[in-house]
């Protein structure tokens, strides 16, 4: 079995667990399975909505493979003939406010130059930023790092808050995690080591986040704290739309439409010139949402 | 007085004027006036919230002049050092989904090369297709083509055609309206005729549009017609954060984020793998949300 087809066969595992686990988790709601085919590859698209904790949430694999477009050039900053690429990314809204929007992808590309890299992430955006949430999140995703390269963490981490950043608005889209590109196998971390520290990214995801809902799903809110939560909702939008590489890349490539947007929450709200009031829970949260903020030592 | 600051003081005008008009037409509601200033220049966003017939809408005022970054160089297609630019635009969320979006947008820029051009337009986003307001629509934006030049109406509405449209959807943003850029002063069309055009397309906006507000506004509507207006809104916002100009132009040039995104409907819905019933209503909207429909002679 070549790489490729072995990075695939393991990626849809990865899908098939997280679905089990967050479906049992939310309790109400089932995954939906579409499986869908363009000229690009195939994939299959799981969505969950209107749960009794997610109110949406997806979590895709796809495969594809194609030529090299001026377009894609640039979105990747490399070079080629033809691709072939291959990952799951997932995204949860949840219902109550209080808990935080999710996201995680994993990827695999090789170019027909023989390169070939791993990329992904996870990380968080809460409506409410929770300090002790936040700590736990971070200090669970350096476990995993640290397993398989010191300096995994303190870099991916770094590059999360570089990556989602909004800049028009300048704030970070929320408390980050980590995030990682082009990441090559070397002599330090070989292909199967790298396939395993996505994997297991993957297998943790689902775990840490029914831990979130399963605590704070029942807290009570109220009208202001929707609407707030609307309001970040928006943010969320804008970051997909204008700066998120996998969304252009997706859009790009001519890619499954539905599958690529399916990050984009229920609903989401727009005030002109919104402000926080001082002293507020939410002008607290927008003053977490900052680079550099060492979350293991808060 | 400079050319550019003759454009300056009309633009202000017609600002002035249409929030007058549409003030009247929704009797509740009054625009808020917020002058801004950034590096980059000054402008004044007029928006108007929860009125009894428009739910969200502004006008916007800017003037804006610096130096030509590699971004700008790209999205405008041109090169030189410096620029000048000034423009009025303008959106309109209904509160009732049978009444349209509304968008109109007239500008002029100025390059330190001695270049110049205008640009703008004024198009119709419905969330239902009504086939005489289309009619009427764009017989109107004829009439005042026309007066200007007999070849205008014909390519500017094929450019607005070709412009809103949704690419990652297969769909243009709604029934188009006329779209033009880089339209230089020529023998034919000089400096003032093609002024005298863009002031003409801004006084007559807040006529047609207060037309249609008046004559729908009352019309009954229910909870699956606010759905649906819900989710054309979101294919707003797809188009105007993925591929309008004028946001991208702005955005890059870090323009004042909160008039450029005054655009924004009030609030949007996503909902995955959206269909529409055979035979409804959403169903023959969709159908003419296409290019090259000849609204004059349908």
């Amino acid at each position: 079995m070549s790489n490729f087809e072995k990075v695939v066969e393991k990626y849809k595992e990865i899908q098939l667990r997280a679905c089990s686990i967050l479906e049992k988790c939310d309790t109400k709601s089932r995954f939906s399975n579409d499986n869908w085919t363009k000229d690009i590859g195939f994939g299959t698209t799981n969505v969950i909505n209107k749960g009794a904790k997610i109110e949406k949430g997806a979590i895709n694999f796809s495969r594809v493979s194609g030529e090299f477009t001026p377009a894609m050039a640039k979105t990747l900053g490399k070079q080629g003939k033809t691709f072939s690429a291959t990952g799951v990314s997932s995204i949860f809204h949840p219902t109550n406010p209080f808990v935080p929007i999710i996201h995680m992808n994993i990827r695999y590309f090789e170019i027909n130059t023989g390169e070939c890299w791993f990329g992904g992430g996870i990380d968080l955006t809460p409506h409410y930023v929770d300090i002790s949430e936040a700590k736990v999140f971070h200090s669970k995703l350096k476990d995993i790092c640290d397993k398989y390269n010191p300096s995994f963490y303190n870099n991916f981490k770094k590059n999360a808050d570089d990556y989602f950043y909004i800049k028009h608005r300048s704030e970070n889209r929320g408390i980050g995690g980590i995030f990682f590109d082009h990441l090559k196998p070397s002599d330090k971390n070989g292909f199967d080591s790298l396939l395993n520290f996505t994997l297991e990214l993957g297998l943790q995801y689902p775990n840490i986040y029914s831990k979130i809902l399963d605590s704070k799903s029942s807290l009570p809110y109220d009208e202001n704290e929707i609407e707030w939560q609307n309001v970040r909702r928006s943010r969320y939008v804008e970051f997909n739309l204008i700066y998120d590489r996998g969304t252009k890349f997706g859009l790009e490539t001519n890619g499954n439409t539905e599958s690529i947007l399916v990050s984009m929450p229920p609903n989401a709200q727009w005030v002109y010139n919104h402000s926080v009031k001082s002293n507020s829970n939410e002008e607290k949260t927008m003053n977490f949402l900052k680079k550099e903020i060492n979350w293991l030592e808060l």
